[in-house]
């Protein structure tokens, strides 16, 4: 008989957007509605968390938001980033410092550009010598009129920046975020347990056909051949200790991910005078509010044992960032038999009267067969 | 100093969807108005055109819509297809027969499944007796769970069929339609010229990344990779007469393109009762509205000599089909100076009162360079 109960020493997101304003209030709760105890958040706020102060005030407004998760604070990598700063972030408890490639997604337009990772030598440096996190958008920005760089190789060709910079602070603790192809993986497996990678849920069930043929499962990095989500999957299914939980969890509004036209004036004729066309959707999958029966699900529509869970959910990550499991936050998940469905949608109101949005849950509608069991 | 005026023997357009009731009416004299004077018209109609009379009665309603355009039938490949048939239709001027593999794009639920090419033996031994067309959607089915066949390698894995009914029907005249892959045109370069391809504008101009960001570029095949957009611009830029113009315009309403959610209901405390998620995609991309100063205007941004356009847009596709250039048929095309804005939707009225939709044509806003110089 297939297992009926599940239970998760203290589960961790290592990866998860939290937006600004009212977005932020209407998605910072789902964390713990998804089972997740402890979470850390991504800084590509507008403008992004660049200082450890602004990254010790999100905190603070997030914390009073949802008391008892426990958020970890990040900050964004930027050229004006010095190891002073590393010091004082360290020692306020910000845990990582996030690279973006410049462009790439949601808020990355000030990440980093051609001038490549040799810039950060000294903040690299500090960050090895007080054991900050480097987390890794690893993607280099597409070019497709240039080097020939897009969407589908982005990541493999990111894999010699991070081997270089894992060459020269072979100390320094390293997360591949949101890694998505079997090139990505194979690289990760050579290198020692301080570089790790995270591994979205919603990676493990898309491909690349999903992506092109809907907004809502448009993400970056993109979902890619079957085979690189077969690596995905068989590295989970083995149990490998460097990959872990991060669900990459990107909260949009509805009307950016699936932008419309808008007609504005029709003539009488049949013409049209003013139309507004639909900008490019934005890039984010929302998981947060059902995260680890959603991971369950998905692990069993992938063929990875459930036995699998703990690990991936929880020890794997909580050991590399260094907070064990507390007994008290033990979660526990049962099966479902008539299977519950994802809501279809979040309500919440635009900042500044801008009016009603939606944000559309990954699966939407579609039925977990797992569900988290209140304490 | 650059060319001004450009002169082409009556341009072909080897592959175009002009669909049924309001939306035929709306694009058909399109294909006109974009400077083409022949066009052979696809048959994934609901229902499919199979038969001889019903290509010929499709004919007619289009020859009625735009009577200076000469429009070539096609009928559609399935296993009720007879010999027989086949002589009727070719009796009855049908030019070719179109292969769609089962599900792959717009209408090809009928088409060919896992039982493969074999049991058209038939067919295609009395296509090649009477000199008919097979023109090939090249792509085989997604299985992305089972032998991970995906929109990517769809192509590249098509290639062995095309192979193998060259091998058996030699002199079948065969073309391998809106090829988008490098594997493809190296593919077809090493085949006599009873086999060619056909190249649209707009795989000319995007890439996988334009794919997955917006559904206004996706289309089946989906654009690739930057490498092999350049193969295809290489292709036509050596004046291969192989390669020629079929634009696969293919228009849909905007609400099956650009799908968006419906909240049919919102209780007072904020959630929501009913939502209608968006459906996928419509598959397509609608170039027919301003095909030849498209394809000009794509050349240059592309770097494929103008002087390439003559072969590629008529030459070499009318030679293949076999329908000569009427000299009074030259189409002449000039630089503008300013820039022609592509108009941002057409508007029409959907069959059965369903109300008012718009087709967004490819490029909508941008500048086009050229414009068709009127006789």
């Amino acid at each position: 008989m297939a297992t009926s109960l599940l239970r998760l020493p203290s589960p961790f997101d290592a990866h998860v957007h939290l937006r600004q304003g009212a977005l932020m209030r209407l998605v910072t709760p789902h964390v713990q509605q998804g089972g997740i105890k402890m979470a850390y958040v991504m800084p590509n706020l507008v403008p992004p968390v660049t200082t450890p102060s602004h990254a010790l005030s999100y905190l603070k407004e997030l914390q009073a938001l949802s008391p008892n998760t426990h958020f970890l604070p990040s900050m964004y990598l930027t050229t004006n980033l010095t190891p002073a700063q590393i010091r004082e972030a360290h020692a306020g408890g910000v845990v990582g410092v996030k690279s973006y490639p410049r462009g790439v997604t949601t808020n990355s337009e000030g990440g980093v550009g051609m001038e490549g990772y040799g810039v950060f030598d000294e903040v690299f440096a500090e960050m090895e010598k007080v054991d900050m996190i480097l987390n890794l958008h690893g993607e280099v920005p597409s070019d497709v009129d240039g080097d020939g760089c897009c969407v589908l190789n982005a990541e493999p060709r990111f894999l010699p920046h991070l081997l270089e910079i894992h060459r020269k602070f072979p100390k320094l603790r390293i997360v591949l975020e949101h890694c998505t192809t079997a090139a990505a993986v194979e690289c990760v497996k050579t290198l020692p347990p301080n570089v790790c990678a995270t591994i979205t849920p919603h990676h493990l069930a898309l491909t690349i056909d999903h992506a092109v043929s809907s907004p809502l499962h448009f993400c970056k990095p993109v979902a890619k051949y079957p085979s690189d989500r077969a690596a995905l999957r068989a590295v989970i299914r083995e149990g490998h200790p460097q990959f872990f939980l991060g669900s990459d969890s990107a909260p949009h509004p509805s009307g950016n991910k699936m932008p419309t036209m808008k007609v504005l004036r029709s003539t009488l004729d049949g013409g049209i005078d003013e139309v507004t066309l639909p900008s490019p959707c934005a890039a984010g999958i929302y998981t947060s509010d059902n995260l680890i029966p959603l991971v369950a699900t998905i692990f069993e529509s992938s063929d990875i044992p459930l036995e699998r869970m703990s690990g991936f959910v929880s020890e794997f990550g909580r050991r590399f960032y260094g907070f064990a499991a507390k007994p008290e936050d033990e979660v526990v998940i049962r099966r479902i038999g008539e299977g519950k469905v994802i809501k279809k949608a979040y309500q919440f109101e635009r900042d500044g009267d801008a009016g009603r949005e939606y944000v559309v849950p990954f699966m939407a509608g579609e039925k977990l067969n797992w569900e988290i069991v209140e304490a």
